[in-house]
């Protein structure tokens, strides 16, 4: 099976989920500063989108890097995440539109506990595609942080119903946590040609 | 002629159309669960469809895989192909946001009979340009999915009018006799390759 | 210059344009046939536009795939003609929404006849960039197709103005004239290569 | 890391920019020529945003072609960049639907600031990442107009609020000044492979 196709079109529904969250954010009808101002949340809702989109764009771009075989399972198990993430910009309006309100604060994480779910599916087909003793199974080890951010978004999604702020806050902790580049598997992967 | 040109254009087009889609769930001005709820219909179709096009960008992949030889007829039954799985934003919208009215029901089901009409042209065609002895011509064989699903359609259409749950019923089956990948394909073209 | 990149990017550019005119057409309120009714003249434009798209990217494929050589002009000539093309939903939308009133409808000419200009003029640019005996230039031969194009399109444009339907039946048939792939390019190319 | 991947990305989202831009023209109720005017401003706003992204993808592929090496930092410079780009859809849509009114062409000017620091940046780590005696450090030499054009647009930014037309007329002569093609890496590019 080619890896380049399934690559090409990830790489297309990503650039367009990315792209088209901007058109959540409606031209305002004033022409002063002040009519930005209602757009604050929904630039900031943005932000944290294209953080997040920006992160897995990047880890899928390793993990399909170092995969090696491609089996039908990991094509159904890409689209699979596809799917939660096609669901972010609409979660991102909800979100930025009404405020950062409780509920759509808690489904915003809903989606990307959602997400972290079918990309540890997805890892997990290709490691078992590729072989335990592989180069990506090494590269992963313990997979701490993969283990650790379903954890982080189950506890903001319930910390949403008490104050909406703690929940945006760990959103923005577990991207920052993120934020820093699987170095693991690039370390691994130079290894593993040498 | 480029093969891999035909396929960059139609991942680009099927991404598109794949994501677009999630346009059509607008964003609820309520910030409660209840403001969710009228979404729910417009969801469920959305998921339909995104199967459907997920299982489409599927085969697609193996059929184009399997092809050696691309003619200019092959180029214009790609883009009839892709005319009708365009629609399938249209009518999913249709059918979610009137919570599958007989007509909108029976119209999505028209879209996904002519998608596999389609589809069948551009089998034919490649079968025709990579000639019949071909890994492609054998791999397919009797090709019972493809041929049971217009009629399957069909019967949808007309059941759409008695009972809307039924034709959906009946989309949703042919949907999961697709999503298990065409195993025959990529079986007979190992066994090319050996 | 990567040739790759600029087809990898007109490919994404026409694959957006083609998609997204579907989204002009607005998921009607009822449920009946009759509500699809003052859909028709949207979905008449849509086809029409779908299929110029489609004969626009097709004999893009066919022209790159001649040229060896892209320089900076080429580039730039290849935007140009991605501008006008961008219009093309616009008025696509703007005739189909309007029942080909006469404006429209020449409008809908003009953006037709600025891209058959800015097609002519990245041909141009290829050829001078690979040298007059090249075989992209032998193979455009008179090009009798891409001179009598735009002329048969200025006269739709003055006919819109008497009888909208004698325009709309020009662009249907320029459209025709083109279906036929350019088989011109295909032959030589084959005759260069043996 | 796959440079590949890097700009088949970056294509995908300029190419979803450069062409969800036009949805801010919004098809107009009436038939005349008169109906069209009002859509006069946001069509010349959507010229100068389109020649701009033209500009950015043309510079992006001259320095992705150059680069040798990516880094984990360049493929978030290249997010970054991406990030600001995204945001001139909007920018574009509220400067030309508000008549090229000060504010909104201050924020225009705020963004295509923003883009071109993100630029230098992401062409800084790039430098880095091929070493300073690379093909790409000698190309870009003194860099003139990557200083240039942010000092512009400061100024610009300050004109927006005297005189509105001064401000557009300096991004005018800003896109002029880099429509010609960074002949700069091409040339030092030749040399350096012959």
């Amino acid at each position: 099976m080619n890896k380049n196709r399934l690559e090409a079109f990830s790489d297309g529904v990503l650039a367009i989920i990315i792209t088209i969250m901007v058109l959540e954010m409606k031209v305002p009808h004033g022409t002063s500063f002040a009519s930005l101002k209602p757009l604050f949340p929904v630039f900031l809702s943005y932000i944290l989108s294209f953080v997040y989109l920006g992160i897995y764009w990047n880890n899928h771009h390793h993990l399909l890097h170092a995969a090696r075989v491609v089996s039908g399972g990991v094509l159904w198990a890409n689209l699979h995440l596809l799917f939660w993430l096609s669901l972010v910009p609409f979660v991102t309006g909800w979100m930025g539109e009404n405020h950062f309100a409780p509920v759509p604060v808690a489904l915003y994480g809903f989606v990307l506990l959602m997400a972290a779910v079918s990309y540890f599916i997805l890892q997990t087909k290709i490691i078992k595609a590729n072989g335990k003793d592989s180069v990506l199974a090494k590269a992963l080890g313990s997979d701490a942080k993969g283990k650790a951010s379903p954890v982080l978004y189950i506890i903001a999604i319930g910390c949403s119903f008490i104050n909406e702020w703690i929940a945006c806050g760990i959103y923005g902790l577990v991207a920052l946590m993120w934020l820093i580049p699987d170095r693991r598997i690039e370390k691994k992967l130079k290894e593993g040609t040498n």
